[in-house]
This record gives structure tokens, C-alpha cells and sequence, in this order.
């Protein structure tokens, strides 16, 4: 049993603590959403955009940055090349793309409870990507190690709003640059059972991570299922680089996922507006996918894009405010027009701390998120400061609100109990319904349960500590972290792990490059 | 000019918030969505709650308790009425207000440049409402008075994302309850040039609301103008009384507007389901409607709906959560099909300070409130508590997320230069945009700047003082008022106006109820 961390009214505030942390949504490995997406254009909009995102291929073209594969791959399919310029014929990406991409594809876990669809009309979260900082109350901010690593991957099979364990959930900066990713990947394959994502920093740390995926799932089970999910970053504008490229390649060839994603702080990298970022990360990841259907046909791809608006004082990213929440539906929108996966949104914000800052901007973009249809949900949890940190608190408020959008997900019940039309007839006017049988059967499955949201009164926030929703979230954290247990693991499974990873660490000199 | 507040880099930081001050969308005196609402059910979805509602009021009724007149009305009008209980055969209550009701309607404001067109396509913001406390950083949480009322007024005057000036926007609990409507009608009157709301505590102080309003616009102008606009609430469930119906009956026999609201914690005045709680809400308000246009065929008249969902464990109403939200898309849905205006949603949360879970639940309901198209939203700004304290820095953070709604609800620009086709081909791929000539001209205006979020790098807020959201919101809301001037009024007006209200509260004794 947990503790109350005011050390007094152990029976109130713990227990109502411990109340909440029981899920109030049923668990589900993934979302599927019951409402058609909100729309920011009409058809013809949309289509005024991908005219324009051909026009991008073929008159501006795409640099494709030290990848002779890639050009030769290019000029094979049809498109001008020259130099490490492609200019793609009109249609001629978009055909590549639809000629064999598939519109979903499953991505399994190591248990298969977990497995997620991605694509249609599933959303999948997995938590924040990325960040070289960690944030909590205690500490503060300083860089992640591997042990914040583990934390996180931790949270995030505890979660039961959290789909997926993501990929580089912070950065374990205490670990050399060139093996981090070896106890990255195994942190994912051992302390969750959650579907996760695969190294990008270099072609070789793809291949390692598919050789670990290999002994986890076994290798003749990964030809022909994915496993492996994996996040290839465009250098924007209009070029794709060959350190992504080659763990593109890598992934692709070997049947695994990635979302090849223009990465877009509109302003800097795109002209300062909504339709002309929109225009751009189509075309940019167009080339992408193109790119990788070349590869190998049928591969899993997904359309990616991450966009945010920039101060235009300071060229400082912002986050939550309307452009990119405009971007975002939009994208959606083409996503399905392409029909393939679609992966953007996330908790963004730019705020330091787990504040009003950090919360309204991150609604900002869950909302079209959600609303948007967005697929994969990157970022879902933790994100701090523009991706540079992973906040603790930040995490947990955030899973918090990924409960409420299963909730809403499904949309409203009309159902004879949920028209309660017998209550209504069996009720005088002015009698209130809550010893009305209809409520009474309706106690614990009514309304969504916030873990972390204090709806008492005043009087008694204020004798409990008058804690604001950090300070709580600071309390549930550590409770997760202290009742966390692993999931179960074939141990031959994991000795095989170990001992792969083991030699191959100690087959080349640590490196920060 | 202003100080920083840290006292040091006077200049960094106090300039970047001086440019931030300035709205960053342009001024309008309400918004114009241009996206259609999303929608959470079909239009058979709709019809079955309709037909609920038609059966709830054929076969349930509503009391309309001590009111003769109203009964009288009924009657008149063919519904079966029982003691204090009124019956509608189907179909009655909604001819009634589709008969004579208008779909929308111009409010009028002292500056007519302020005038508000609630109804279609538009959305106007207005301020919290009701609350018995305040709450600061400095003084913490106490009774609201007078000057605070005065404060609110005047934050929302200089705000440019209001659109109203509110009615209750805190109780000022210093003055006499059955003399502070004076007060607070002048302050709306003096302090303010935007459209506000009148008392409904009691008819008589309706009555004296509209002898105001005649001063200030004129008896012959409002005769034909709506200069007055205020909160009726229905005593769910299915009660309407005579305190609220008086006020109603009032307003509407002058011709002025009326938000006819069921104010509903679901599964303690209604069952605890979204279906029931839209039916219900539904038969109010066309019952609470339906008698305005007995009144007065063709008043102004609003269906209003607030619910919120309560913890099925203490009784406590919850915020932001995903059940409130389900029904503010359906209501919005029914009202637009019933052709009449919408009232509802607000930057709702039980959180007492105005921290994570303040800013997430407000989001939550503030996002159902812009793309499900409520036409009116009381409590844009300022509520916590679940309504029993009005925040100033809340207040701050609140508005400036209102300043998004403004910039979303333009919608995607397509035009030659939003589409930037040019700028593409105009430069090379890999190379940014920052100082392309499109850009450059895009500069000012390209991005919705917040006035309140933190966007330095984590080293320059922490040299700034490392101050939360709202510590830096506390700084803007007393700037505001520092700087904060009055617009003009006719000098003779603003005589009779004070010598009409000393005159009524020396006719009789003060009192407190």
C-alpha cells in the first residue's frame, strides 16, 4: 500500500489517490475512433495543395544528400536526376506511393496483447522523443541517463493510456554515443512488452536493432511481420540526408516501419505559412516514402510531419498555437487523401515546468491530434521545453489526458441505458437522480476518473497541502516507479539479449561521435 | 513604460513582453468561424435525442413552480398543464420557438463598434460568471468585492479577445445583495464601452437592469435594439422557477435577451449518461424557450446548456473531463438544427490555483467550445473552482489562449501568398527560409504571438527568475490595470445614470437577502 505523502489523513487523500489510479477506461492496446475527423479545408483546398507539392518535386526537386543507392534508384523509377537533385515527373512520387504502400499495417509487441494497428481509424501514443535533459520537481533539470531511461520505459508500461514504449525516450548521455542504443533497445525489449521503435543515428545502430529484434521475436518471424517502428527525420527543406537515409534502407529492406518525417519549424525551415509548410512536408515526405517503397515494395511507411510555428522576435520555436494546429489538421487530411498512415501531434509545448503554459499548449495540439485523426502520436507524454527535456511531472499529467481521449474516443452511447429514458419516466421533476437505480448501476463506469485532477473543495486542497497538479503528479510517479514490475521474459530470451549485446559492445572502442 | 519585475535586463525581457502586449490578431468585435463544426453523432443519432426530448415533455413536463402566468400561458397554448406541471403534446415547445424566435440576433454595445451578432457562424467571448471568491498569487483566495468586480470589468475591457463585458464576473460580497446589481450594471456601464448582462437575482432587479439600460441607450432605442443579454437558469431537473422565469419575463417583455440554461452535474441532476443529459437539457430549454416566446414572440432567445460530470465517489463536480465535452458537441448540434443560438462551454476546471490541471481542463472544454460553434461563451476567462473563484492571473492565461480561437477560426489562407508557391522556387533546397524575402514580409503578422508564454531557452528563464506561467501572468494583469483608462461617456449620461441609482438605493433599506 502506498503512502500518504502528508503523512496525515492516510485514509482520504491515499485512498482517493489510490481509487484513481485504477484505469477508468477499459484498457485497449490502441484507440479506434468512432467520429469522422474535423476538416480545416474543403477537397478543393487540398488538392490545391498537392498540385503545388508537384509543382515542389518537379521544378524545385529534392536533394538526396550522399546516396548514390537513392539516385539510382530515383533515375530507375523515372525522375530527373542531377547531381544529388531529384525532380520527380508529376504524380510520379505520389503513384510510387500508392502503387504499393500499404494503408495500415499491424506492428506487434512482444506481447501480443500489445500489438497496435497503425493506420485507419486507430490512434496509437507512445511517449515523448528525443530529449537530452530530464526534468522533475526534486531534481530539476539536468541531462537523462540511462536509469531516467529505464524510468520512462517503466512509466510507459505502466500506463494504461500509453500504447506504445516509444523509442528514445530521453537521452542516456551517461552512456557513450555509439552503444546507447544497444541499452536502449534492450530497456524497451525488457522492462516493457510494448511495441517500441528502432535507433536512427546511424545505418549500423538500425541493423543492430534489428539483430536484437531478431533473437526477441525470432528472425523468420520478422520477415514477414513488423516489429520495428522507426522515426527517419527529413533535413528540411527539400532534403533528405544519408545517415537517415541508410537506417531507412536498413528498416525498409528487412520489412520494418518507419515515418519518413519533414521535421518543420515553420519560418526557418518553410515559408511562414500554414499552406505553404502543409505544401512542403507533403512533397518532402512523398519523396520519403517514395524513397522507401523503392526500396521495397510493400514496406511499411507512414507520412510524417512535425510542424511548429516560430517567434518571428527571437526564431525561437513556439508551440500550441493555432498555425501548426492548422498544419495539423490539414496534413491529416492528405494523409488519408493518399491513404496512408499518418503520424504528427503530441504534447508540444515550450514551457520549462509542468505549468498552465506546458498544459494549454499541449491541449493545443493533442485536440487536433485527436480530432485531426492522427495515427501515431509521437511526444504523446513528457515533452518539456521543445523536446530539449522530459519532464517527470510533465509525463504523468499527460497519460492523464491520454485516458480522457479514450473516453471521448468512443464517442456518445445510445443505448437504451444511455438514453435512461425509463429514469426520466420513473422520476418526478425536481427529484435528483443520484439514488435513482439507473445511477446507481451506472457508479463506476459513468464518467472518466482523472488520476491526477483534485476536485475537492477548497477548504480541503488547502488542508491536504494545497498542492498544485505538479506537486501531485511528482507523488504518482514515484508510487508507479515503486510498484513497478517487469514484464515476463523468456530467460533464453534474455540471456541470448545480453550476451549479443555484450559482444558487440566490446567489439569496437566507446565513442561520443 | 514598465519595469521588469526582476529588476535586472530591464530591457530583454520587459520589452519582449511590451511587444507581446500588443494583439497579435486583428481586433474584431466577435469571431466568424469559418470551418464546420465537428460533429459527434449522426443526424439519426440527433433525431432520437429530439424524440426523447419530445417524449420527456409529453409525458414527464416541467414544473413551473409559483408562476400563475406562466401556467396560464401554457394553457393557452395547448400544452395539458396539472397543478404546477406542464405537458407538451410533441412537437408543441419546438413550433413555439421555431415559429417566432430569431436564428440570431445583434446585441448592441455602448460603443457600437463593440455591437456582438450572437448566432450562425459567430462566437463571442465574455467573462466568468458568478463566482463568491477571487483569487491572486498575492492575496490568495477571499470574498470578491466591489473593486474586484471593477477590475474584472476593466481586465476584460482591455483584453482584445473579449468580446463582452459579462455580468457577475465575481459577487461583490461587500456590497448589499439586494443593492450590489446597481453597482455592478454601472461598473459594466462606466468601466466598459462592450455588451454586458443583467441581474436575475429578481425581477425587480431586472426591471431595474432595463431602467438603466434606458439612460444609457435610450427608452426608444432599446424598445427595437437588445442591449441587455442574461443568464436564465432552469433548477434541473425539469423545474423552471419563479425568481428566473420573473427575471425572464422581464427581459423578454422588453425585448431583450435571454439564455434559457439547464445547469446540470450530471448524474446529480440528470442521469449520469451524455444521451440523457443532452435530452434533458434539450426538453429544458425548449420548455424555458418556448415560454420567452409566449411572452414576447419574436424575443431574442438563446438555448443554453451547462454540465459538467461529477466524481462518482465524493459528489464533487469535474472538469475537462470527456463526458462534458460529448455533450457540448451534440447540444450545439441540436441547437443548430432547432435554428437558434447556442450558449455554452467556457475555460471550465475545479483547480483552485492556476496551475496543469486549470489550463488542461479549461482546454478541454474550451476546444468542444470553438469547433462544436457555441455561439456565446460565458466563462471564456478567469473560473476556477468549479465556478466559485474568479482568478486574475487564471484571467490572463485564459484570454490569451482566446487570442488563438481568434487566429484558428480564420482558417487556412490560400491565397498567392499564403501558398508561397514563388518562395519555393525561388530558393534552393537546404536552404532556410529565414531570410527570404517572403518571409521578411511575413514578419509581424505570420504567427500568433502570446502575450503570457515562455518561450527563451531554459538558461535565459532561469537568469529571468524561472517563474511559472502564472507568476508571469500575475505581472501582465496589474500592468493592465496600471495602464488601464476608462473609455468615454457622455457626461450627462453617466450623471443620471449615478443620480438614478442613488435615488433607488436610498428608496429602501439595505438587505442581504
Amino acid at each position: 500500500m502506498t503512502q500518504s505523502t502528508t503523512g496525515r489523513r492516510a485514509g482520504g487523500r491515499a485512498a482517493r489517490q489510490q481509487a484513481r489510479q485504477r484505469p477508468s477506461v477499459e484498457r485497449v492496446p490502441f484507440i479506434t475512433r468512432s467520429m469522422k475527423p474535423f476538416e480545416v479545408l474543403s477537397d478543393d483546398g487540398l488538392a490545391t495543395i498537392e498540385e503545388n507539392a508537384d509543382t515542389i518535386l518537379e521544378q524545385a526537386g529534392i536533394d538526396f544528400r550522399d546516396a548514390p543507392d537513392a539516385l539510382e534508384l530515383f533515375r530507375g523509377a523515372g525522375a530527373d536526376v542531377d547531381g544529388e537533385r531529384v525532380r520527380f515527373p508529376r504524380g510520379l512520387a505520389r503513384s510510387l506511393v500508392q502503387g504499393t504502400a500499404p494503408e495500415q499495417f499491424t506492428q506487434v509487441a512482444r506481447n501480443r496483447a500489445n500489438d497496435v494497428v497503425i493506420g485507419g481509424e486507430h490512434t496509437v501514443f507512445a511517449p515523448a522523443y528525443g530529449s537530452p535533459f530530464v526534468h522533475d520537481l526534486d531534481g530539476g533539470r539536468r541531462y537523462g541517463t540511462i536509469e531516467d531511461f529505464r524510468n520512462f520505459v517503466k512509466l510507459a508500461y505502466a500506463s494504461p493510456y500509453l500504447h506504445h514504449s516509444g523509442g528514445t525516450v530521453c537521452e542516456p548521455v551517461d552512456l557513450p554515443v555509439n552503444k546507447r542504443h544497444l541499452d536502449m533497445v534492450y530497456a524497451h525489449l525488457r522492462f516493457s512488452d510494448k511495441p517500441f521503435m528502432g535507433s536512427v543515428t546511424h545505418p549500423q545502430r538500425a541493423r543492430d536493432t534489428l539483430e536484437l529484434a531478431r533473437i526477441a521475436f525470432g528472425a523468420d518471424f520478422l520477415e514477414s511481420n513488423t516489429a520495428v517502428f522507426s522515426l527517419i527525420n527529413a533535413n528540411s527543406p527539400l532534403v533528405w540526408d544519408a545517415t537517415m537515409l541508410g537506417a531507412a534502407t536498413a528498416y525498409a529492406e528487412a520489412n520494418q516501419a518507419v515515418m519518413m518525417t519533414p521535421f518543420i519549424l515553420a519560418g526557418a525551415m518553410s515559408p511562414a505559412t500554414v499552406t505553404a509548410t502543409c505544401t512542403q512536408t507533403l512533397a518532402e515526405s512523398l519523396a520519403g516514402m517514395a524513397y522507401v517503397q523503392l526500396v521495397r515494395p510493400g514496406a511499411p511507411v507512414v507520412l510524417g510531419s512535425f510542424a511548429s510555428s516560430i517567434s518571428m522576435q527571437s526564431g525561437a520555436p513556439t508551440f500550441g498555437t493555432p498555425e501548426p494546429a492548422l498544419v495539423l489538421y490539414t496534413m491529416a487530411s492528405l494523409a488519408r487523401r493518399l491513404r496512408v498512415p499518418f503520424r504528427s501531434g503530441g504534447a508540444l509545448t515550450a514551457a520549462k515546468v509542468a505549468d498552465a503554459q506546458a498544459a494549454y499548449e499541449s491541449a493545443n495540439t493533442m485536440q487536433p491530434t485527436l480530432l485531426g485523426g492522427v495515427n501515431f502520436v509521437l511526444h504523446a507524454a513528457g515533452w518539456l521545453e521543445g523536446g530539449l527535456s522530459m519532464g517527470y511531472e510533465k509525463f504523468v499529467l499527460d497519460t492523464d489526458q491520454l485516458g480522457i481521449w479514450h473516453a471521448f474516443a468512443k464517442g456518445v452511447d445510445l443505448s437504451e441505458n444511455g438514453q435512461a429514458l425509463d429514469a426520466f419516466l420513473s422520476n418526478e421533476p425536481g427529484q435528483h437522480f443520484l439514488g435513482h437505480p439507473h445511477t446507481l448501476a451506472s457508479f463506476e463506469t459513468a464518467f472518466y476518473r482523472s488520476g491526477v485532477a483534485d476536485n475537492a473543495s477548497f477548504e480541503q486542497w488547502q488542508a491536504e497541502g494545497a498542492q498544485d497538479a505538479a506537486q501531485r503528479a511528482n507523488a504518482i510517479w514515484k508510487r508507479t516507479l515503486a510498484e513497478y514490475e517487469p514484464p515476463p521474459i523468456d530467460d533464453a530470451v534474455d540471456a541470448e539479449l545480453r550476451e549479443w549485446i555484450e559482444r558487440k559492445k566490446a567489439s569496437f572502442p566507446d565513442s561520443n561521435v
